[in-house]
C-alpha cells in the first residue's frame, strides 16, 4: 500500500487483486501527465506480474475522473505538448485494454471526457447509481476525439454521436440501458457488486482469462473467417493448458475442478 | 425560403439552421430522381457554406419517407436504370454521412425503405411517438440492401436482420430501444424535441463539430491502435484552434466561453 | 423424416421448411463430433437444395445445446484433435452463416458454451421465457474463444465480456435485452412464434431474401464507401430478378405480387 498522500494509491491483496484510486479528489482526479505517468506505470507493472489477476479502477472523493487537465492545456498552447499528452493518454487507455488481465472500473461519481473514457475503455465497469457520465469536451470547443474510440466500441452509434457532439450527461440507468457500464448499484453496495465480480474472476484460471480478454479483442477487429480461425486455434491452444484439462476430468468426473492458486 | 410547391422545401435561418422539407406528400415523400437531385443539390450547397451549423430533415405530410419510387422502378425495367437510380441515392446517403456538420432526422410519421435508411443515416434522429419504421422492400421481392448499410451501423445484427427479411414495422418506442432514433416525444412535442438537439450543436463552435463527427466515422473503421492514433493527431489539431484555446482558458478562468459566432 | 433414434432429426414440410432437432438429450445435445457431422451434412444438403427456403435449428429435451462434450475432450489430450474439433465446429457455424436461406433457432431450453454460439450464429432467434444462456466454458478453465466470434457480434461488448470472463447464466429476457435472441414467448407459445417468423419469410421471394442475406454479412465488414456500392449493385441486380421486377408492377398496380411458389 503506498502512501495515501499519493496522487495514485496503489493496493494490493493476497489474491493477486490490484486496486489503483485516482486520488487527487481536489482536481476531481483529472488525467494530467503526473497522473497518466502513475497509472502507466501502476499498469505496466500489473501486466508484468502474473501473480497479479485482476486490476480494479476506483477513485477518491466525488468524482471518478474529470478527464484531462484543461487548465495545464491552456497554459501550454503548442501541438508538440498536446500530441504528446494525447500520445499519452491514448498509451495508457491502450495498456488498458491490452492488459493481460481483467481491467474494471469502479465509478463512483462523475465520469467526464477522459474520465468518461476509462470507463468505456475497462473491460467491465460497475457503477453507483449516483454516478454520471458525459464526453464534455466539446462544450469547451474540444470534441472528445479520443474517448470516442472506446465509446462507438461499447454504446450504439447514434447515442455515441448525441453524447459527443452535445456534451450532456447520461446518469448510470442511461449509461447501463447504453452498455456503457455492466452494473449500478446503490452507493453502498458498490465494493460488493465490484467483488462479486472479482471473485468470479479469480476462480477462473489466469491464463484462460488472459488468452480470451486478447482474443476477443483481436478477432472483432477481423472478418468472421479470420475469426473463427484465430479463435479455434485460440481455443485448442487454451485447451492443452494444465487448468483447462483439469477442467475437462473434473466436468467428466463431476467434481470440482481442483486448480492450484 | 423557396416556393411552397418546391419538391424539397429549404429553408435557413440566420443562425446558419438549414431545413429541408421533404415535399412531395401525395407521393409519400418518395425518393424519386428528381428528389434524389434536389437533395443532393441542398445538401452541397450546404456542405460548402461554412455559415451553415447544422441541417434539419423533415418532411411535409402524413408520412415521412417512402424510400424509392416503385412505380417509377417499374417502369424502367433495366440494368443500367437501377444501378443509377442506386448511385445516386447512396451518393447522397454518403454526403449526409460526409457533411461536416450534423445532420438530424425530424421523423413525423412512416419511413419505409430508403426513408428508414435516411433516418438510419443521419447523425441524430428525433422522432414523434406517431412515427413508425419498416425496411419494406423484401414485401416487394427487393431487399432493402442499401437501407441495411447505415441499419446494421446502428440497429444489434439481429433486430436489424429480422427487419430486413420480415420487411415488418416498428413503432416508434421500439426504434427508440434499438438505436435507430435517439428520441421520441409526443408529436406536438417533435419541434421543440429538435430544437434542443439544434441550440445545443449551434453553442458549439463549427470547426470542433466537424473535426469530430468526421473523427468518428472514420475511427469506427479502423482497429483500435490506428483509431487512437488518429484520434489522438486530430484532438491535438482541434486544441490548436482559437475556439479550444478559448474554451480551455475559460475553463481555467472559470468563465463562459466567448466565443465569436 | 429420420429415425427418431438419429443424434440429429431432419424434418422437412412441403413448403421448403427444414427443421432439424438436436436429439441427444441424454447428453443435453452437446456438439461431439458426431453431432457435427450430422449437423453439416444436413446444412449442406439443405444449401444445396433450392427448394428449401428455410431451416429451423431446435432440440428435444429439456437443454438446446450444451456445446462442446467435455468427457470427450478430456479423454483426447492432443493438440491435434482440438484443433481438428474446433475447426470442425467453426466449418459447421460458418455455414449456418453463409447458407442461402435465413436460420432460425427455436430456443427451448439452457444453451450453453457453443449451445450458447449456435444461437448467437443464427439469422434469427426465438426463445422459450425458460431458456437460459451462458458462455460457460471459463468454468472449466476453456474460454469461450469461437463462441465469443458470433457473440460480440450480436451482443453489446460489455455484456458480452462480461458473460465470457464470469461464465454466468443470463436469462430469457436478458438475452432478449442484450440483442441475442429475436423475441422471447411463454414455452408453449414457442412454436408458433417461429412459425410467424417461417411465414413471413417464405411470403418472399427465395432470390431476394439469398441476395440479401449475403449482403448484409458481407457489407458489414467493409467500410461504408465499400458497403454502399456493394449494396447498391446488389439492390440493382436484385431489381432485374422477375420476383422484384412482378412485386413492383404489382406496387405500381395496387395489388399483391403473383409470385410462382
Amino acid at each position: 500500500m503506498t502512501n495515501s498522500h499519493e496522487l495514485l494509491q496503489i493496493a494490493r491483496d493476497t489474491r493477486g487483486v490490484v486496486t489503483l484510486t485516482l486520488n487527487d479528489p481536489t482536481r476531481f482526479n483529472a488525467l494530467g501527465s503526473e497522473m497518466l505517468t502513475a497509472l502507466q506505470q501502476a499498469l505496466d507493472d500489473a501486466g508484468r506480474d502474473e501473480s497479479v489477476r485482476v486490476v480494479v479502477l476506483a477513485a477518491a472523493g466525488k468524482a471518478f475522473c474529470a478527464g484531462h487537465n484543461l487548465k495545464d492545456m491552456a497554459a501550454h498552447p503548442e501541438l508538440a505538448y498536446y500530441q504528446k499528452l494525447f500520445a499519452q493518454c491514448s498509451r495508457m487507455m491502450l495498456t488498458i485494454h491490452k492488459l493481460s488481465v481483467p481491467v474494471i472500473a469502479r465509478v463512483q461519481g462523475m465520469a467526464t471526457a477522459a474520465g468518461c473514457q476509462l470507463v468505456a475503455q475497462c473491460d467491465l465497469a460497475v457503477a453507483a447509481n449516483t454516478a454520471s457520465f458525459a464526453t464534455s469536451g466539446i462544450h469547451y470547443g474540444l470534441f472528445c476525439a479520443t474517448p470516442s474510440v472506446p465509446l462507438v466500441r461499447n454504446v450504439p452509434a447514434k447515442r455515441a454521436m448525441e453524447m459527443l457532439l452535445t456534451g450532456d450527461f447520461i446518469d448510470a440507468p442511461t449509461a447501463l440501458a447504453h452498455g456503457l457500464v455492466n452494473r449500478v448499484v446503490p452507493a453502498d453496495a458498490l465494493d460488493a457488486e465490484v467483488e462479486q465480480l472479482v471473485q468470479s474472476i479469480l476462480q477462473k484460471p489466469r491464463v484462460a482469462v488472459a488468452m480470451g480478454k486478447a482474443l476477443v479483442y483481436q478477432q472483432r477487429e477481423l472478418g468472421i473467417d479470420a475469426a473463427y480461425q484465430l479463435a479455434g486455434q485460440t481455443m485448442a491452444t487454451n485447451m492443452m493448458d494444465e487448468a483447462a484439462q483439469e477442467g475437462a476430468r473434473a466436468f467428466a468426473e463431476k467434481r470440482q475442478p481442483a486448480w492450484k492458486r
